[in-house]
C-alpha cells in the first residue's frame, strides 16, 4: 500500500468538519479546528457537545500529533480546547487574536501551561513534521481569520476554514485572493470549503453595507440602543462603536464573555474603539436615552444571556424602558428560532422596538453564498472536492455547484463525521464511516452521559414519572401500604385520586401473587400500574417499583 | 354605562386572536374559530393547546352564545372543535368544504350529534341574534374561506380571518374586494386583520406562480416526486395534480388525515382531479420511477408523519430511493426548522434531491405581507384598527402600518390573549387583562396538567432522577440497606460508583440522626443527597427519598 494522506472530519451528526478535521501521513497528524457544537432542542440536559476523536486516542496516534492549527477564535471552532488539551499536549497554533481568545479560555480552565501556544500571522510559511503550512488571510465575522493552504507529501490540500469574499470588511484587510491564486498554479490536490450558505443565492453582503444599515438605525433612534450579537462578533463591536462615535453615543458592555473578548481585541489592536467611548453600565444609565448605546449577549435567545435577562426583567443593572430600541445582529442558528422570537415578543412587551434580519438590515452573514463558493472553486481549480461546514444538505448543494463548474461527481466527496478520506496524488478514496459520534459534556462530566440517558430524559419529559415503594414482610406479603408518589405526570388534584386507585391496585396485586404462593415482584407490580395508568390518562410515565 | 360591543381573543401566549375570538353584545355572544396551538419546544410532552375560554363557562354566558363562525378549515381554526363542542352547544356556521372537515373531525370524535351544523357560502347575510353576519370570501391556502362582516348596535365589524389578496388563485376564485369596498362606504368600527406576514415586505406571490414553479420540478425530475405538504392545503394537492396530468404521472396520498381531506374536498366539489388520476400507494410503488408522485404529509419534520418515517426508513409501503425528489412545499413554522432539517439530511443520506422554500420555488405564503396589508386597511378604512393573528411582535408591526396610513395610535389596539377591548360607536378601551393561558391537552387529559408540571417534567429532562427507599426499623433505626436507582442522570458505568457512594451517605447520615436521637427523616437524606450528587456531578436530577 503507497502512503496516503488521511482526511477525517469528526464531530456529531450535525454540521460536517466543522468543529474538527484531522490529516494524518504516516507518522504525521495535524489536527484542524477544535470546537464546540450546541444540543439540538431534543438533546435533553446536554450542554455541550465536542468533537468524538478518539481516532486520536487509538494506535499510538497521541504521540503522532504535530499542530492543533485553528482558522478563526469562534466558539464552534476553539471551544473544545480545554477538553481536548487534556488529552493531547501539541502546540496549538493560531494569529494573535484567536491566540489571545484561546489563552483567555485556556486561562480560565486553569490549563494554560498545558500546552504550547504558538502565534503566526497569515501569510508566513510553517514548517510542521512534513506538512509546510500556509496561513492566508480570509474575511468572515471576527478579525484574523485564516485558512490554510497545507501541503503534504501526496499534495497541497487548501482548507478555507469559514469564510467570506468582502472587498470591503470592517477591518479593511480583504480576503487573499494572491494567494489563492498562487495556490491554483502550483496545483491544488483537494479544497476543503465552507459550504454553509450553500443555500444562499447570489453574493454575501459586504459588513460595510451592515455599517450603512447600523447607521441608519442610530440616526433614528430617539432613545436607547441595544445591540445584541454574538460575544466573538468582533467585527459587529466594531461596526456599533463606529455608528456610536457618529451620531454622538457612549458603549457600554453587558455580558462577561463580550466585555472579554474586546477586551483582547482591543489590547491587540483588533478593535478600533478611543478609550472615552466605552463606559460601565452604572454609568450608562444615568445618560440621557440618547446618549448611549448598550452591547449584549443573548442574540439566540439563550434565557441566561445578558438580553434574555433584559427581556423577562431579570437583570441587575439594566432595564427595558419604553422607547428603548433592540438591534438582534444575528442569524437565528436553526433549532434557537422559537426562543429568540419568544425574547422578540418578551421586548416589545416591555416597550421596546426590536430591529431583527426580517424587518431591517442589522445583520449580514459570515460565510459565502454560492456565487462566492463559485469563485473559489474556480479560483482553486482543485483535482479533488471536499466540502465541510455545513448540514448534509449544503454539502449536496456545495457539490451540485462544483459539478456544475466542470468537477466530475467521482472527484467530489460528500461524507458525514467519522468518514476518513484518503489521498493520493492520483486518487481518492471514501472509506466505511468509523463507528462514533457525539460526546456529551453535561455539568462536570464529559461523555457520562449518551444516548441512552438522553431517551430516559426523554420519557421522563414526555410524561413524569410514578414511583410505588412497597413495603413486604420478608414472606411475600404486604407489610403495609405502599408509599406512592409521582411528578410532571398530571396535577396534584388528578394525581390524588389516581394513588389511592394505585394503592388499591397494589394490594389486589399483592394478594393475588399471594393466593398464587409467589411473592410480590416489582414487575407484577409495574405492568399492572403501566395498564391501569395509560388506560386512566392515555399517558405513559416511567414507572419504578421498589419492592423494599 | 352605555351598552358596548366587547371584543376579546382567547388563546395563549403564542398568536392572538388567532384560535378564537369572542364578540358579546349584552346577552348575546358570537364566537370566531375555535382552533388549536401547536406546543412549543419546551412544553414538554404537551400533546396540543386549545384556547382557554373560562370567560365563557363563567357569569350564564353559555346560555348567551349564538353562534360559532369558522373561517376556514385548518387546524389553527377548527381543531379545537371536538373540544369546545363538549360545552358550548351554539351551532357552528361554516362553508361547505369547511363543514365538510368539521363533520369528519366530530364524526371522528363521536360528537357529530352534539350539535347543529349549519352551511352558508360567502356572500349570504345570517341574521343571528341582534348581529348581521356577511361571510365574504378570501383568498388563503384552502378552498371557501371566509372573512366576516359582522353588524352590531355599536357598529360595524370586519374579521379577514387569514387571507391574502391573490388575483389568481388556483381555484379562480379571488376575494371579495366589492364587498370590501362596500363595507368601507357603510363605514366600519373596527377591522381585525391578519397580522401573519407583517414582517414580510411587498406582496405575498400568487398560488398561480408556484403552479410554474411546480411544473419546473415536474419537467426537470427524471424519478419519483414525493410532494409534503399540511394535508388541509387542498389547494397544494391541486397544483400537484395539476402537473402531475401535465407530465403524465399518477398520483397517490400517503397519510390519513390528507386522504380524507382530498376525498371530502373531491366530493363537495372543491379539488378538480380526474378518477384516474389517483391510485394507491400498493400500485403506485410498482410503476415507473417517471410515472408517479406521492403527496405526504410531515412537512413541518413531525418524527411521525409519512415524511419522517420515511426519512428514517420505517414507512410500512413506502421507501426512499436514489433518484427520488422531494418536495417540502411549507414554510417551517418557527420552532419546527430543527426538525425539519434534520429530516432533510436523511432523505439526502437516502439518496433523494430535497427542493424546500430556500432553494427552489416550491412554495408561497397564503397570507398577506405588507403591501396587502395597506391595501386591506386602505380599502376598509376603519375608524379603529385590531391587529389579530401573529406573534406580538408582528401586532406591533401591523400597528406601526396603520401608523403611516393614518390611523393614530390611540385608535389602534395591540393586546394579548385574554384581553378584553370594549366598543362604542365612538370609543374603544382596553380593559386589563383577564387571568387565565394556556389549556393544554396530554394524552386523554384536558387541562389535568399545568405549567407546574412542565416544570417538573423539565427538571427531569435536565438530569433525570435519583430514588431512594429508605427501610426503616419502626424505632428510626435504618432496617437494611436503602433502595438506590437513578435514571437520565448519569450513564450506568457512572452511576454505579455514586450508588455505592450514595448508600454510604445514607448510612451516615441515619447514624447521624441516631445519634442526635431524632429518627430518619426523607428531608435529611434528600439534602445530602442533593449536595453530594452536585458536587460530584454538578447536575441537579430530581431526588426522591422515601422512608418506608
Amino acid at each position: 500500500m503507497t502512503s496516503m494522506l488521511r482526511i477525517l472530519p469528526v464531530g456529531g451528526l450535525g454540521e460536517i468538519g466543522k468543529n474538527m478535521t484531522i490529516l494524518e501521513y504516516e507518522d504525521d497528524i495535524l489536527i484542524v479546528d477544535a470546537g464546540v457544537m450546541f444540543p439540538e432542542n431534543d438533546m435533553l440536559g446536554v450542554d455541550l457537545i465536542i468533537p468524538d476523536y478518539h481516532y486520536l486516542l487509538e494506535n499510538d496516534r497521541l504521540s503522532k500529533i504535530r499542530a492543533v492549527l485553528i482558522t478563526h477564535g469562534h466558539e464552534d471552532h476553539i471551544g473544545a480546547l480545554p477538553h481536548l488539551v487534556e488529552d493531547i499536549k501539541a502546540p496549538i497554533y493560531a494569529t494573535p487574536l484567536t491566540l489571545g481568545l484561546i489563552e483567555a479560555k485556556l486561562r480560565e480552565a486553569r490549563q494554560l501551561n498545558e500546552v504550547e501556544l504558538v502565534s503566526f500571522r497569515a501569510g508566513e510559511i510553517l514548517q510542521i513534521g512534513p506538512f509546510k503550512v500556509e496561513p492566508f488571510h480570509v474575511a468572515h465575522s471576527i478579525p484574523d481569520c485564516v485558512g490554510f493552504g497545507i501541503t503534504t507529501p501526496a499534495g497541497l490540500i487548501v482548507h478555507t476554514g469559514d469564510y467570506k469574499f468582502d472587498h470591503t470588511p470592517i477591518d479593511g484587510w480583504p480576503p487573499d485572493f494572491a494567494k489563492l491564486a498562487e495556490f491554483s498554479q502550483r496545483g491544488v490536490l483537494a479544497l476543503l470549503a465552507d459550504s454553509t450558505n450553500a443555500d444562499r443565492p447570489g453574493w454575501t453582503e459586504s459588513e460595510m453595507e451592515l455599517a450603512q444599515g447600523f447607521e441608519d438605525v442610530f440616526r433614528g433612534a430617539a432613545g436607547r440602543i441595544i445591540v445584541a450579537t454574538f460575544a466573538s462578533l468582533i467585527s459587529r463591536v466594531q461596526i456599533a462603536a463606529a455608528a456610536a462615535q457618529k451620531f454622538d453615543r457612549k458603549m457600554a458592555i453587558a455580558g462577561r464573555s463580550m466585555r472579554d473578548a474586546v477586551k483582547i481585541a482591543r489590547k491587540l489592536g483588533y478593535l478600533e474603539v478611543p478609550d472615552d467611548l466605552i463606559i460601565d453600565i452604572g454609568q450608562a444609565v444615568n445618560l440621557p436615552p440618547s446618549k448611549v448605546v448598550f452591547m449584549v449577549t443573548g442574540s439566540q435567545g439563550e434565557p441566561s444571556a445578558v438580553l434574555g435577562r433584559l427581556a423577562r426583567g431579570q437583570h441587575k443593572q439594566l432595564s427595558i424602558q419604553e422607547g428603548d430600541t433592540v438591534i438582534f445582529s444575528a442569524h437565528p442558528i436553526p433549532g434557537n428560532e422559537e426562543l429568540i422570537y419568544r425574547t422578540i415578543n418578551q421586548l416589545y412587551r416591555r416597550g421596546a422596538t426590536v430591529l431583527y434580519d426580517r424587518i431591517a438590515k442589522v445583520h449580514v452573514s459570515g460565510h459565502a453564498s454560492r456565487e462566492e463558493m463559485k469563485l473559489l472553486i474556480n479560483l482553486i481549480k482543485p483535482v479533488f472536492l471536499i466540502p465541510i461546514h455545513g448540514e448534509l444538505r449544503h454539502l449536496k448543494l456545495h457539490a451540485q455547484i462544483g459539478q456544475t463548474l466542470g468537477i466530475p461527481a467521482e472527484r467530489i466527496a460528500v461524507v458525514e463525521n467519522g468518514t476518513p478520506i484518503d489521498l493520493t496524488p492520483y486518487s481518492m478514496t471514501v472509506r466505511d464511516r468509523l463507528p462514533g459520534g457525539y460526546v456529551f459534556v453535561d455539568g462536570s462530566g464529559v461523555g457520562d452521559i449518551g444516548w441512552a440517558e438522553v431517551r430516559d430524559r426523554d420519557r421522563l419529559a414526555q410524561a413524569g414519572y410514578f414511583f410505588a415503594a412497597v413495603p413486604t414482610d420478608g414472606r411475600g406479603g404486604l407489610a403495609g401500604p405502599p408509599q406512592l408518589s409521582t411528578r410532571g405526570f398530571v396535577n396534584e388534584k388528578e394525581a390524588e385520586g389516581l394513588l389511592l386507585e394505585a394503592e388499591k391496585l397494589i394490594a389486589r396485586t399483592a394478594a393475588e401473587a399471594q393466593r398464587q404462593g409467589v411473592p410480590i415482584s416489582s414487575s407484577a407490580i409495574e405492568s399492572a400500574l403501566n395498564r391501569f395508568l395509560y388506560d386512566e390518562t392515555r399517558k405513559r410515565p416511567v414507572i419504578e417499583v421498589v419492592v423494599v
